[in-house]
């Protein structure tokens, strides 16, 4: 894995906070060297003129840099991270591919498209080969690979050692998601203060159908999506970082709590194997205090902080073949830029970039 | 239902919170007048001296009276409300029905007791007749009679019709309770701010008890209780009023979305055809607007507020015969003393107090 | 004062959060009666389609009502109640008050002209005599009559009675302001929760000159802007309603506690005398308590909800002739609707209107 | 400075939050080992037990320790770090310093007597030699040395430098302070959520004493209190950590904003000339950005987390000779644990311990 040139990266979209983020995780990036930012309403201001939260955690020459205009025709780079709102995806993410650049995207524009893969690096990195499939179906010489909704990763994260060792057929989840998980300036405080907001636009959706993708076997050329019967609620709560999810779920086949306890803790994909830099020594974290995992206390758990999933509450469900748990899982880490970054990471080790 | 004379009532353990709810409900209440309140550290003081929120809505000639100390050899009157904690109640509550009192309890310390009516007047007035069974079996004058937990209230009122209509196989329950439905001091501030607390003590349990013991069916002498598998998880979150519970459940029969709107809407019990003075009009309040109920804007909804179960988000689930829906219930009105104070007008109108 | 008819009124801005208050407040008045709402994006809707909190407080008539577009062309009514933007007031009110029609407005564009009264109408309802000046001055038949900002007011009424008794040489405030102040959408939750923001644009100039020009003498033409050196610091707290205010002041003249207690708790102005629909008994009420006043619990009391400001904590400071106090003051209800309709029931008592 | 040899030190009260700031801060300490943490109901527990928050801010080795009983008699080290409630400290630390121990305390026990130093190390070093006045008049072979309440640190820093150049006549304070400036549980959820309580019992007080001490003047062997008329409001507010404070305060001498943008962005004291482990680079941070500091976005501002006082909003107030600027203060570092930890290593650096 010895590559010694840094791959050059253009950051679609890093004025938002999304886009921020990824300039925190690619801050002294041994791969990967921010050589462009692009942003809409921000043209023509450093970064640091725009940063909203956390500016020190963003490299000092970073934070100096300019932000460009969002145009396909002059910016080049080895790679494009795309952290764009999903409307101006759709069109700029096509139009780089098509331009033979190579495209990793937050956006939801193209993530349920047959051809285009949506990775989380320790669960479905076979799936990358739906790059191929794209370039050749759309002719394209650049590719987009996306990553999931930051509510779909934590959940398709802790099922996936489950589904491969039992079997899942059914699963119910109730979201409580944080404020970042709605952007900037996102939800207003008279609407959440002292509040819950049962419904998040798309979002039950988009859970649901990301993750069967991801949880799905490549046959050919086509992913065949799981076939679960997925439930999901979604509530906006008021805290800051961190999406909980507390999951209901069925197995095909009986198992112990004790065995659920060690297909989590010893889960591993490639990234821990590979020892890539943003990959955290456990992919899940079984924590089993009676009242843990907590967004505020736990989202920045793990070797490598905000990239693990925490698991708790494990119990046997009153029901047939059936398990309880809360999983917390960072929606501004895992569940967007260090998601991305890890998938680069991953790409890069294995020369797809 | 014509009585002119107006029963004269104790409230135990009337300075907690819970108790002060109590208070405001009988303030000026046509069927009952408070004779005495009593507690344990403020013994000898005013209410108006402890009480920590609204009282603005006690009557002042309450707010006037001395808290007593709770004895059960000195304190006569027609009925004993008893707001006591757990471990008090279980002592005091048993001494009173011996000594020939009547008691309606909201302490958990006799709820599953298999001679002790678990009362929601709209769900399972019948169960009532248990008294009798409890009064010949412990040879008591007096008798116990209790409401269930501030969660199950909300739960078992929404599943009643569904289950009389259709059977219930499986119920999937997360809750996200609010920090009055810990009491006062209850949860530290620095616990729960920007915060979700993913267990509630013993919460769950009576939860899952309760629910099938108060759906249960009166066969002789005993409570057979419903036979559904319920899964709850309980989760403590910065709301004032209001336990929003997120209801995932699979009936015994098939039926349409239009089918369980008019069933919960129309859903009626003793209290709205005797129109008893705590009855909402509508026991289910159906919110079809898509992001609501909310704890903050719907906890005091329908026409006496704070009694009526608000139902939002109502939707066919992707698994086979399912449902999902959001359901809230004020915890400190229908979940505590007005649940108990429209248990006893039930009992008065039907003289059995 | 007996007068049968009401006044047809229209309300501009009704969509936005300070309109739906007015609405609240206007709902059966005795006084006035709506006829026309106007807005913007709303245009066409009803109003019960885009009332963001407490729709039940509103009058079901005025809920049918259907918002037209604000035109000062077509909209013919006996007053305007104006809750617009600054910037459109500013073009909007003028054009009104040219055409003959009258105004009152709680937008800031005018608040500060010299013709222009700014009125508390238990401070300064002498203030009302510029209408005059205004109508000769610019040639209108109609006329433009302000109400202060939500920060102002709370400090305004308190500072009235101890600068008429005492003088008053020196003030220090600073704010804690709720969300509500901030109109809706307002404030990014992800700025506020868990955190203070010590600045709020504008706030602490208008509050200053503002407070200045309430409290100073009318003389001929003019009003000569009361002598005191006013310093303020304003601060975004996460509350819903109620603006706290911690007040240091220093006097002219000595003065004991007791003093200051009497000549605030028996402040009283024409609309107490006259018995205003919307004039509280209380103009401030004292409240003793150790750590009173509290935004939650105290921001509507009173016996006119919110139109009392609530005063705590008095004492006196180390410094000489100088005094210590804490105020809430309910800026939606006080603050904005509530005084501009208890103006308009005072001009309307006077035949101003 | 080379001193090989560590200090053993015992941290009294190791189990509330207070303590374990203190071991966080004393995790890998250059000068302290710490060799025994008492408590008292967690007596026999290990500190990983007990710990509240941030576990993973302890060493190891420290969360491993046993939490032995606080005994005069038994406990031996070079050195007690007090985070005892003030009713314990009173008796525990001078029985410590009778039997010739050293202690330096965080508790306000004797923080006002006038033999016992109350240091803040940047700001009165030299109070130290109050130690010897100490010794000789109560005949300890030990000694008490004192820091301030979490309120006063924050603030005598800010005054100090303006104190030395102009002089001040008088300062207006009104805090907003932090849910951990409490402890734990500390403030109830239910009495804080979307309210702020304008009351601190003794705050006040304590602040003002305290401040004058501080700022007061070594003359023979009793400090003279500085001469300032000091008016203090405090406020409890929903935030975590930090306290704010916005200041008003009058010099003697004139100034200009320049000047005290100078004074206070170079102020430094013995802890940056020795370069002490815990002393930050800049005492005082001044950032001009014009909504800060925020509590929760700057309270970890500076080289050494939590160890800088932020200040913001500088500006000439409309009185005479007067300012206006915001400060925040890290209660739980540099108002507690670190400012004790500070004050020791500079004790540490001159060989007064």
């Amino acid at each position: 894995m010895i590559r010694l040139d840094k791959l050059e990266v253009t950051v679609l979209g890093a004025s938002g906070m999304a886009g921020q983020e990824y300039l925190k995780l690619l801050s002294n990036h041994p791969f990967f060297e921010v050589k462009h930012i692009t942003g809409k309403s921000s043209v023509g201001k450093k970064l640091k003129e725009v940063v909203k939260f956390d500016e020190d955690k963003i490299d000092e020459s970073l934070l100096e840099m300019t932000i460009e205009k969002t145009e396909v025709e002059s910016i080049k780079s080895d790679l494009f991270f795309s952290a764009l709102p999903s409307d101006e995806a759709l069109h700029i993410e096509q139009e780089l591919a098509k331009r033979g650049f190579k495209v990793i995207s937050d956006a939801s524009a193209y993530r349920m498209e047959s051809d285009v893969p949506l990775i989380i690096p320790e669960v479905n990195p076979e799936h990358l080969a739906l790059i191929e499939v794209q370039r050749k179906k759309r002719r394209w010489d650049g590719f987009i690979v996306t990553t999931p909704n930051c509510t779909t990763v934590g959940l398709a994260i802790v099922l996936k050692p489950i589904y491969s060792f039992f079997g899942i057929e059914e699963v119910v989840v109730t979201t409580m998601q944080a404020l970042s998980g709605a952007g900037y300036p996102g939800v207003p405080s008279l609407d959440i203060i002292a509040n819950v907001i049962p419904y998040i636009k798309e979002e039950e959706e988009k859970v649901s159908s990301e993750t069967l993708k991801i949880l799905g076997s490549l046959e050919g050329e086509i992913i065949k999506p799981a076939s679960i019967s997925l439930n999901i609620s979604c509530n906006r709560v008021s805290t800051i970082n961190g999406h909980l999810e507390s999951v209901f779920l069925r197995t095909k086949n009986d198992f112990s709590l004790e065995e659920i306890r060690n297909i989590l803790a010893s889960f591993k994909g490639k990234p821990q194997i590979l020892k890539l830099p943003s990959a955290p020594e456990k992919v899940i974290i079984l924590d089993e205090r009676k009242d843990r995992p907590q967004p505020r206390l736990d989202c920045m758990a793990g070797s490598v902080a905000g990239m693990s999933v925490v698991v708790g509450r494990l119990r046997k469900a009153s029901s047939r073949n059936s398990l309880m748990l809360t999983l917390l899982s960072n929606n501004v880490v895992r569940g967007a830029g260090g998601g991305a970054v890890l998938t680069a990471e991953l790409m890069f080790a294995e020369k797809l970039i």
